[in-house]
């Protein structure tokens, strides 16, 4: 079953657009409470309420030497039908890209990956060649300076666009496998909706509601809509990081429940 | 001291603008070599021949749960004075690359850093505030397809240039503790000769000499020039894979030493 598959079997049986980012801040955790304990129970208060989860290596990274073992504790306590995205925002020459490959896809087994496309089509190839797994490429990202290079007016094939647009098109083109996604941050709705029309099919993983503020409301309506088209809705701190206390399972499992109404609400709008 | 000052240092000390880049590839290991043996033995046959070494993540990411210990290894066996550079081609939303900072400058206290400038100043800014470290934006990479957007017209400004000079204007600007970087491939001598130009006294990482083909020639005339402006010119796999025998030390010695000797006659050209 490749990426796609497995995305829209998860969705569909927890009627869910909801993906929880799995990124434990040490300084918000609750207390007494270890990393793999503390993941552990999110992912079972949780793994009913959504179509994904999605771990941010920094995290880890930034845990040193153990990070590495509570990275793939957290890759691995997922149960096997839901679908684990490494937010990893990778791409390097062709030879380093298949090492970032191989690393994410083979030693840690996850489903998909988010990458960079600044370094063109033969750094982002090697994700791509594993065609069962998804690539999600940088198109409009969710944080305030995002349009520094991504609003700027670019002209390819004679079209004027901004670049988040140039690179929409280009992850089309370079759709081969049908295992291309986009990554579109919740706090550019318009853009979202432009980006929806260019690639009516292609899912799209769109991070910053809850804590950076996106908008559930027209989110929902332009990335899902009416039809149910698959977009992943991350949230991070606001789900995982609502409680200090040692319910922090509970209330991470309300967090989820209603974003999820909410997400499954206004998509009907 | 900062960086900047370590780096020149070394470079004097050294009479070097040779980087060598440690990128073990499991594949291409000598005969009955352990990682780390390999790593300390190209340290020690080189470290008197370089400005400064570099590291690429992803070989070591690619090694899984030993990867950390390894590079955390190869961190340390390298002598005080001889800068060490992470080429990780990091960047995120802020609390993210404030932890990607804090794994590459705290956690295995690198000396320097390759970032990813797609997402804009902001997803860059954690890395920069460590004044002390050096961050090298991309620019124009080496691979074949870096053309894909890099070289595509872009206004700001009111003026269309290439997005990699946009890239490039915006380092300038960014460039407050003076801590700022470029990547420039070596396989682009003309790109390199605009951004020298444009950028005369900001450090040139510049990787694609040896398997990738840049000419090392052109390379030395325009990054670093008769003035000896600083230009970190990156070799890694011609280097220390030479050779799969035993003496594979004294091959990447002598490799190391010619390919210096060569950037150094060239500049003077």
């Amino acid at each position: 079953m490749n990426f796609i598959q497995k995305l829209q079997n998860a969705s569909r049986e927890n009627s869910s657009f909801l993906c929880v980012g799995l990124d434990p801040d040490p300084h918000l955790m609750p207390v007494n409470t270890t990393i793999n304990e503390f993941i552990l129970q999110i992912v079972e208060a949780t793994n009913d309420l959504v179509c994904a989860y999605k771990i941010n290596f920094a995290f880890f990274e930034a845990m040193g030497e153990a990070g590495f073992s509570h990275l793939n504790f957290a890759r691995t306590c997922i149960p096997e039908k839901i679908p684990v995205i490494a937010d990893a925002k990778r791409a390097d020459i062709g030879n380093t890209s298949r090492a970032y490959a191989e690393a994410v896809f083979e030693v840690l087994n996850f489903d998909a990956i988010t990458v960079n496309p600044y370094m063109g089509f033969d750094s982002l190839q090697p994700f791509i060649s594993y065609t069962d797994r998804g690539v999600f490429i940088l198109c409009r990202t969710s944080n305030p300076g995002a349009g520094d290079f991504q609003d700027l007016p670019v002209t390819s094939n004679g079209e004027t666009l901004p670049l988040y647009r140039q690179v929409s098109r280009k992850a089309k083109n370079w759709n081969q496998y049908g295992n291309i996604g986009l990554v579109v941050g919740a706090t550019w709705p318009e853009e979202i909706k432009e980006i929806r029309e260019e690639n009516p099919d292609m899912p799209l993983l769109v991070p910053g509601v809850g804590t950076q503020g996106g908008s559930v409301d027209l989110v929902s309506r332009y990335a899902i809509g009416p039809e149910g088209k698959m977009a992943i809705i991350n949230s991070s701190r606001s789900i995982i990081h609502a409680s200090f206390e040692s319910n922090f399972g509970n209330l991470a499992r309300a967090k989820a429940e209603e974003l999820r109404s909410q997400i499954n609400l206004y998509r009907q709008k």
